[in-house]
């Protein structure tokens, strides 16, 4: 059977290939220079990182050897936020402890080191990420390894550093929330039935109807993200089909990528319990 | 970047997501008991075989280990014969000798226990083959390992075995031909353009115009291979549909699987040729 590290690939795997999710890429659309192809490519780079995550090596490190791995293809960023959730929930799995206490304390585990390393790994490829506050723009993630002196004297923690984005930045509040949206759509995906793609695209649609998209937020501002999360309902509703908000949202660029990011660790952690495939 | 194994389970991917394929599972259409995410599970789960063939262990073993990963979903084959065309392809590769010269020198080198290793893989999955000719029955792959004592018996090596199947098995022919259309289809990937999905697609239906699918011969028979080659042909010709022509053979349950198999493994070939991902 799958190890952790493996079940993490295939989570990224199914979540690409849940269709529809409006907005992002899936089995029948993609953007003209982020395509399907360059998901696939990014899994398999991005198993090595995976790899030493379950073998116990830092998280940091196992992040940024993920990332870079992730990186060997020409779409550029596909697959960062989801690894960034997949990492500390594939190194709970591998010590038994896949529970939301349990990946908090991988979590509160997290040392500077990581954080530096996590840093450096936004130097493999180019992430849109909202800039800080401006009292912590020493920490500024795009800044990379050149915020290094400043996370070591500072002596933050990737725990610590997530603490300080988790109002704005939706995988930050999973890290600092036991991973809670992920472990509930774990559930949401081990009760449905039929094909997974399908299941996949509901447990998106859940998703975002819930909570707007701060990826959406910081790309397309937090009235796009607002209405996002209001079409996605009224998709679950039954009062807008999920077909043509796909074709609008890819038209119009709105891509909630951090409620895809997000539904990967639930495909996760709904392989780790038994998710049949 | 990429090594061998990896770049073998990518060209799994690719080949799967190459959207349209007539009568094959791809982006838009599968069946109802063998989906897109039965390939994604498969191509996860071979890569260890991959990675044993990578590192020199015997041709027959790593094929067995991918097939028996390849198998850890509930699909059933998905991808048995891929794995046929890639396992020697991977171990050459590796060795710096991929060409048709140095996989033919793989195909040589194997041994009877790499025999026995290949009958025992078609105990993990069930595969559709034809029946052997009456005076070779002793040797029919459908028997499993209870082959192996005749195996032993008259010291068959892989390639042995494969020459008795090359004029009505694709995948045996190519094993004996020094891969020869599996390399002809990659100079096409190389010289095509545009997102990989469409030339995957192309090149599928040039390989299936080409020459009737053995998949196909064996399961719907030989007329059906033949009216199978001549459609691809026509709708290279521009006088068909591609989206129609798979709709109709989805229908039909016509699968040019062999098709398939050879077109991952020029995928792979052409990855390893620095096909840009």
């Amino acid at each position: 059977m799958r190890d952790p590290a493996e079940n993490a690939q295939l989570a990224l795997l199914l979540e690409v290939a849940g269709t529809p999710k409006p907005g992002n890429v899936d089995r029948r659309r993609e953007y003209d220079d982020l395509r399907f192809e360059h998901f696939m490519a990014g899994a398999v780079g991005a198993l090595g990182g995976l790899r030493q995550a379950a073998a116990g090596e830092s998280i940091g490190s196992a992040f940024e050897k993920a990332v870079e791995g992730m990186s060997a293809q020409s779409g550029g960023n596909t697959q960062f936020g989801a690894l960034l959730v997949l990492v500390p929930l594939v190194r709970a799995a591998t010590a038994n402890r896949l529970t939301p206490t349990g990946v908090s304390e991988v979590v509160k585990g997290t040392t500077v080191e990581d954080t530096c390393a996590f840093y450096r790994s936004f130097e493999h490829v180019d992430v849109a990420v909202d800039a800080p506050p401006e009292d912590i723009d020493a920490l500024d993630v795009r800044r990379g390894s050149e915020a290094i002196g400043t996370l070591r004297k500072r002596a933050l923690t990737m725990s610590d550093v997530m603490d300080l984005s988790a109002d704005r930045d939706g995988i930050a509040a999973e890290w600092m929330s036991g991973f809670e949206r992920s472990f509930g759509a774990a559930e949401w995906l081990l009760d449905g039935d039929g094909p997974l793609s399908g299941r996949t695209s509901r447990v998106f649609l859940r998703l975002l109807a819930d909570r707007p998209d701060t990826f959406v937020a910081t790309r397309n501002g937090g009235a796009v993200a607002e209405e996002a999360t209001r079409r996605a309902r009224a998709v679950l509703d039954g009062e807008e089909g999920a077909d043509a908000l796909a074709e609008e949202f890819i038209d119009r660029d709105i891509n909630p990528g951090t409620t895809a990011d997000i539904t990967a660790g639930a495909l996760f952690i709904a392989l780790e319990c038994g998710l049949e495939v």
